[in-house]
C-alpha cells in the first residue's frame, strides 16, 4: 500500500473521534451544570496543558505533519478557540485540510527529507521517520491526553470513543 | 521504505521510553516515600485500568500487533507483573521479541489480511489498516495513559520522556 495509506487514514480516524469526544464532553457539561470553560481549562496536573490546548496540538500535529510530509505550505493556526463549538470547527477544518491532500503528493515522501522545528532548533528526518518517530507519537499523545483529562473529570467515554469505532 | 520501517521502529521507540518512565516513577516512589503498589494501582478514574495494566496492554499491542502482521505465533502474556522491576522486564522482553522479527517477515504484510480478536468477535483487515487503525492507536493510547497517570500523580516527566528523546 502507499505512503498515503500509511499516513492520512490514521490522522482522519482520530481527528473524527476527537470531534465525537468533544460532543460528549459538551453534553456532559449541560447535563451536570458544568461551565464549559471549566472543562476546557481542565488539566491532569497544574503544569500540564489544558484540554483546549490538547485539541489544538493534536490538530497541529496532523495538519502540519501532513503538510511537511508533502512539502506543502504549512497551515497557520492562531489557537484562538475558546468554546467546544470552535474546537470542533478547528477539527473539522483540519479534517478538510488533510482530506484535500492527494495520494500523489505522498509518493516518495517516505524517503524524502523533512526539516521541521523542534523548540528553538530544526531537525531533518526522512519522511517515514518523521511520521513514525515524531508526528504520530505527538499526535496520539495529545489525543489520548484529551481522553484522559475528560475521563478524569467524569465524562462517560471509553477507548471505543478514542478509536472512533 | 519498507513496511518493517513503518511498524517496528515506532513500537521500539515508545516501548523504550515507557521503560525510562517507569524508572523515573520508581525513583519518585523512593524519594517521596510512596509505596510502589499505590502508584502501580493508580487510575485516572475509578473505572479506568491502573498503571500496571496500561503497561501490560501497551506491551501486548506492540508484541501481538507485530506477531499478527507477520503471521507469527502470538506470544502468550499472563499479566503477572506486580512490581516496577517486573514491568520493566515485561517491556524488555517485548522489545527483544519485536527486535527478533526480520524485515523480510513484513514484506507484503501491508496488503495481507490479518484476522484478530476484538472482544468476543474477530475482525479482518489488511495489514496496513490493522496497523494504522487498530494496533497503533491502541498502543499509543495505553502508552500516553501511562504518562497521564504518572503526571497526575506528580511524577516529574514530560512529553520528551514519552517520545524517548
Amino acid at each position: 500500500m502507499s505512503f498515503y495509506d500509511a499516513s492520512v487514514p490514521a490522522f482522519l480516524q482520530i481527528l473524527g473521534s476527537l470531534s465525537g469526544i468533544l460532543t460528549k464532553a459538551e453534553a456532559h457539561c449541560k447535563a451536570k451544570n458544568i461551565q464549559p470553560d471549566v472543562l476546557l481549562g481542565a488539566r491532569l496536573y497544574p503544569d500540564m496543558l489544558p484540554l483546549s490546548k490538547q485539541i489544538q496540538l493534536a490538530s497541529d500535529f496532523a495538519a502540519k505533519g501532513c503538510a511537511r510530509l508533502t512539502h506543502s505550505e504549512v497551515p497557520s493556526t492562531p489557537d484562538t478557540e475558546k468554546t467546544f463549538e470552535e474546537l470542533k470547527q478547528r477539527l473539522a477544518k483540519t479534517i478538510e485540510y488533510v482530506k484535500s491532500l492527494k495520494p500523489e503528493q505522498f509518493e516518495g515522501a517516505d524517503t524524502r527529507e523533512v526539516t521541521f522545528p523542534v523548540g528553538p532548533n530544526t531537525m531533518t528526518l526522512k519522511g517515514q521517520q518523521f511520521l513514525s518517530g515524531f508526528a504520530f507519537p505527538n499526535f496520539y499523545f495529545h489525543a489520548a491526553t484529551t481522553h484522559g483529562i475528560l475521563r478524569h473529570n467524569g465524562v462517560e467515554i471509553g477507548k471505543r470513543d478514542f478509536l472512533g469505532v
